[in-house]
């Protein structure tokens, strides 16, 4: 099943942008009569009917909604800077947002590579991935911010701030804390290609962050970001 | 700290290939008396020291080696059908391999768009990632082989084998079963981008393979394979 994506799905009618159009004529070869099913990315899912098969500008009108409910366990929230090299980010981000996760925050830190980030095109590989995933809620992706700006930022107070982080053998995995305190909402910092610096980490735990570590083998960036997603979603599945 | 590969370890000398003496004398500009470190990809850490720098045969003399015991914790065994495009499987073999599996086997189905895999580059990958992450086991990779025949491969009765696969939303998680179970060892078979034919569940069945399933949103090939890995990655660190 194909799902057509549009932001506003509060009318009784929908009209696709000229990509989505050429994509759903052109492409996918559908004509005036077809019924499609279209996302909002905020819970809703349509059945929408073809009026005009106009390949530039395709509409029609909305038979039908369903409100679909977030899913239940602990909200992901990962926090991590731009690789240098974009490919790796952009996958990462493909795969976290196929995996579930509730929102991405970019940062850059002292030891970046990177302090840019295309936010538009990174909108457009989440609204690809929640369509090939067939998810109805898009993700929350924040454009980026030096690492002390993020720092100001003020969190739900229920939500369990996590830092990887790893100065000695016997810091507790992330997997471990998060087993153990089953919290509602998780944010996870993963740091850039050459690390925190000790000063980051400091005004981090300032912050209220706990550090933890991934394992015993040493991740490159964008692994240790889809790793921690991972082990979130994991241990949401275990709770489930 | 720069990991050298070498195969054989078992002398008290070393003579790199050609490549790897490029890689030690050209890019890392290491001479004659420098000291490096090697590792056979079976557990064996060397340190050994240059004695001619030559940079198309770089050869020294080994010094000390440590042998280091294999990470503790349930041995992981993937099964995957090699994606249409090659570069998503190239990049789930690396993730997986700084993760820490232990295994990987190509298969090809009914539904399989590709029944070829360049053996030699996804060694070269392994060899690579274990570099990168600083790990001291290779993991096995083995060359493809059709469903068919893979089914009459024996494996040792300690291995709990599970195939991805989710008829209903009923199946439980590979999360929760591996959770229940915690086995010394086991192999976990993800489908073609065209899934499993119901045929080919049947004949799993019968081998002794347990359907689960990866959770509520449809991954990609490769990102489901990524995630069966690293979900017993994460219930390893859970356990340890």
């Amino acid at each position: 099943m194909q799902l057509f994506y549009l932001p506003h799905l509060n009318t009784n009618s929908f009209e696709f942008s000229e990509e989505e159009s050429k994509h759903c004529i052109r492409v996918l070869r559908k004509k005036k009569g077809d019924a499609i099913t279209l996302i909002d990315g905020k819970g809703t899912e349509a059945i929408g009917i073809i009026e005009s098969d106009n390949p530039k500008k395709c509409s029609g009108l909305i038979q039908q909604k369903t409100l679909h409910t977030k899913p239940q366990g602990t909200s992901i929230h990962l926090v991590i800077c731009p690789t240098k090299n974009t490919d790796r980010i952009e996958w990462m981000l493909e795969k976290c947002i196929e995996l579930g996760v509730d929102q991405i925050s970019f940062i850059y830190c002292e030891n970046s590579e990177r302090n840019k980030i295309n936010l538009e095109r990174c909108e457009k590989i989440a609204v690809s991935a929640i369509k090939q995933s067939k998810q109805f809620y898009l993700p929350q992706i924040n454009s980026i911010q030096s690492y002390e700006q993020f720092m100001q930022q003020k969190d739900s107070v229920r939500t369990e701030k996590y830092i990887c982080w790893c100065p000695t053998a016997q810091t507790e995995t992330l997997a471990k804390q998060v087993a153990q305190s089953k919290p509602s909402s998780v944010q996870v910092l993963v740091g850039p290609e050459g690390d925190f610096t000790i000063k980051e980490i400091q005004l981090a735990e300032k912050h209220g962050y706990k550090t933890c570590s991934l394992g015993n083998t040493i991740l490159r960036s964008e692994t240790a970001g889809l790793y921690a997603v991972t082990v979130l979603v994991a241990l949401n599945q275990l709770n489930a």
